[in-house]
């Protein structure tokens, strides 16, 4: 079956946004085993967007349209779809319900008339419920095409399409495609493919499949079978091979479970609490953390020692430290850490010192990141070497931080 | 004069990598003022691609093809775009000895025969010299179109449309382009829309496109002249039209300011001390406020208040405010921001606490933020019903938090 995305909006043409959207569904559509051959993106226009659909229809079986389906004038994804699968707007009360509780209660939006524009469908389509929005997402079924159409924004499509747009999809399916997603830290992209060369080489199905993600690599085992099980018995001794090789860098098989999860787990199932100190991060990592449901059994405060003068006074760290060696140091780090889980009360600590750039007054150089973890008065500290812009540099070190305090927990405390 | 981009790589099509290069290109051509309707990628596949290069031919002037320009048998742009012109391939001495000269003394990397494949290009074309790779760039003319190959990674190809592509496009254009980015915070999309709807529908030169982000709304304002001066002069009234309609709610005209650094350098302005309290967000505040380079003339610490305790213990609320109207109220809110503070010895200080579920042991209702601003001893509060996932209501709440602290700054400090 042959899939084609079409993605709608000017800002895509203008380039003041990157199109995530045509990246993420596709990975998507390659999981589910349909074949994508054009990916195009056109701007909210009748007859362009109308002339790009009727070329896509002719050359493929199912048509995802990302974007175009917000309340203004500009926004006719939705016109221009149902006029060419030859279908009138009527209101869905259902999804006018949906938008009038979407802004009750919310005291900054005011609902305004363009915004019941959203609740007109294509006669005889199924309408998808936004959970993040007001725009449903509708698929239209006809003469043995499928064209679905999806609200732009990310982190309205996404969900969507995981809740409701890959089980309609599967469906459609000839036969069964199981993937088990290996993901790791602590290891980097080239060793890892060096690593597994032999079977990358001799694979046919299951097939393996890498992909790096800033400071981790993850392995998509895919095989494809008459039923699910038989799809999982293929995969089960590629992913007993990878741990074998892979070992405890190898933080889950679980595709949903993210690396400040897994982390978040462990601490749980040991009965640990966390804190963190963060200078150079300025509280990425807390947020990171917090980003998990539940953290706040584990991950009860954070501290964001910013500058000298909150380092010594919230965190206790010795005046001619700072003078002798400077913030960004390994003794900074080990004060943090350690006078960070004495002053909290809290089984561990993870502190974070560094230069993110651009630029620095001191005779340290940008990308110098020192982190350290405390647990029960022992403390062990790591140098790094980071590169890229300051944005990307406070990315990886919160990456090597959680890598790091997995690793501890697994070789200090057990 | 009309532009059109097609991405060549397999690589695109199964979604393991995004297309940063469509938004680089496109923001270039825009700048240009060149249009660019269409954007479509596909893969390394000689049928589509020639379909799809003749198809832009038809509708633009100028095609701008990135990718498949390597030396393996898989990258095909070269033949395809040189049969599709009706050219010969021919070995370029000039890029033959460029090749040469790039592996010389590179010990890691050693010529292979197919390298030479990069030194063949299209009789009588415009060879554009690859500063960081093999693969030089090529400009086809002919029949009134130009043909533009560029080399797939980013690092090769902007290297070469800034070096050699832009000056060869600007030579073409007819007339000049100019925008403003008129940026907002603390009103919506749909309001912002409704208030200037007769300005939109009246719109020809310059014209007003309207751009939704998190929390905020970006206007574009985009003159045509015979020169610059001209075109901002077409530019400024629309921009006064729109300061007297939104007022304070435009927080900059800059392109690149984001509303962090806007807070920031009000802040820096007024020799303002800032420091967060939060507990919903975890550290997502402090961390996108040290975002911006030299935060820390403004922001010194920021506490992450996450359990009961921490806000006990840490921020000093009252014991009593907490049992009695819960972690999540306007007077935990207000404790919070006024404490931190005092404590920290900061002007001001941001507070944050709600309820991001998913679900909720309380009886109060997911999405439910209190945020706070203290100044001098007052404090004012708000309350927030917010929309969305976890990480959504995350992520409202910090835009939210910067929006008021920068009323807050207009109104009670000036």
């Amino acid at each position: 079956m042959v899939v084609e995305l079409i993605s709608v909006g000017t800002e895509i043409l203008l380039g003041n946004i990157v199109n995530t959207n045509a990246a993420y569904l596709s990975q998507q559509c390659a999981l589910l085993g349909l074949s994508l051959y054009y990916q195009t993106s056109v701007g909210d226009n009748e007859k362009r967007l109308e002339e790009t659909l009727k070329t896509a229809l002719g050359r493929s079986d199912i048509v995802i349209l990302s974007g175009g389906l917000g309340p203004t004038q500009d926004d006719l994804t939705k016109e221009v779809a149902a006029r060419v699968m030859g279908r009138r707007l009527v209101e869905d009360p259902h999804s006018r319900q949906r938008i009038e509780e979407y802004f009750q209660g919310s005291s900054m939006k005011k609902i305004t008339e363009n915004n019941w524009k959203q609740a007109m469908v294509p006669e005889g389509c199924i309408v998808v419920d936004n959970q993040n929005g007001t725009a449903p997402g509708i698929i239209l079924e006809g003469e043995g095409k499928s064209v679905i159409l999806l609200p732009g924004p990310p982190n309205e499509l996404k969900p969507m399409f995981e809740h409701d747009i890959y089980p309609y999809l599967n469906a459609m399916r000839p036969e069964v495609i199981c993937s088990v997603m290996v993901k790791m830290c602590g290891v980097g992209e080239s060793a890892v493919e060096t690593e597994i060369k032999d079977l990358i080489d001799a694979q046919t199905n299951p097939t393996i499949a890498p992909y790096a993600k800033t400071g981790e690599v993850h392995l998509r085992v895919t095989a494809s079978a008459k039923d699910e099980k038989e799809a999982r018995k293929l995969i089960k001794p590629v992913v007993k091979e990878l741990r074998s090789r892979f070992g405890d860098h190898i933080y889950t098989l679980d595709e949903h479970v993210t690396l400040e999860e897994s982390v978040i787990a462990m601490l749980r199932e040991r009965e640990l609490t966390l804190t963190t100190a963060e200078s150079v991060t300025g509280g990425m990592l807390s947020a990171r953390l917090t980003n998990v449901p539940g953290a706040s059994d584990v991950f009860k405060q954070g501290l964001v020692t910013y500058c000298n003068r909150a380092k010594r006074k919230l965190l206790d760290v010795k005046k001619t430290t700072l003078k002798d060696y400077g913030a960004v140091s390994e003794k900074t780090a080990r004060e943090m850490a350690k006078n960070g889980a004495f002053i909290t009360g809290s089984d561990i600590c993870v502190s974070l010192t560094g230069l993110a750039g651009p630029g620095t007054d001191e005779d340290k150089p940008v990308g110098l990141v020192y982190i350290a973890c405390s647990y029960n008065g022992n403390v062990k500290v790591q140098e790094f070497h980071l590169k890229g812009e300051r944005a990307k540099i406070r990315e990886s070190a919160v990456v090597k931080a959680l890598t790091m305090l997995r690793e501890y927990i697994l070789e200090e405390v057990r």
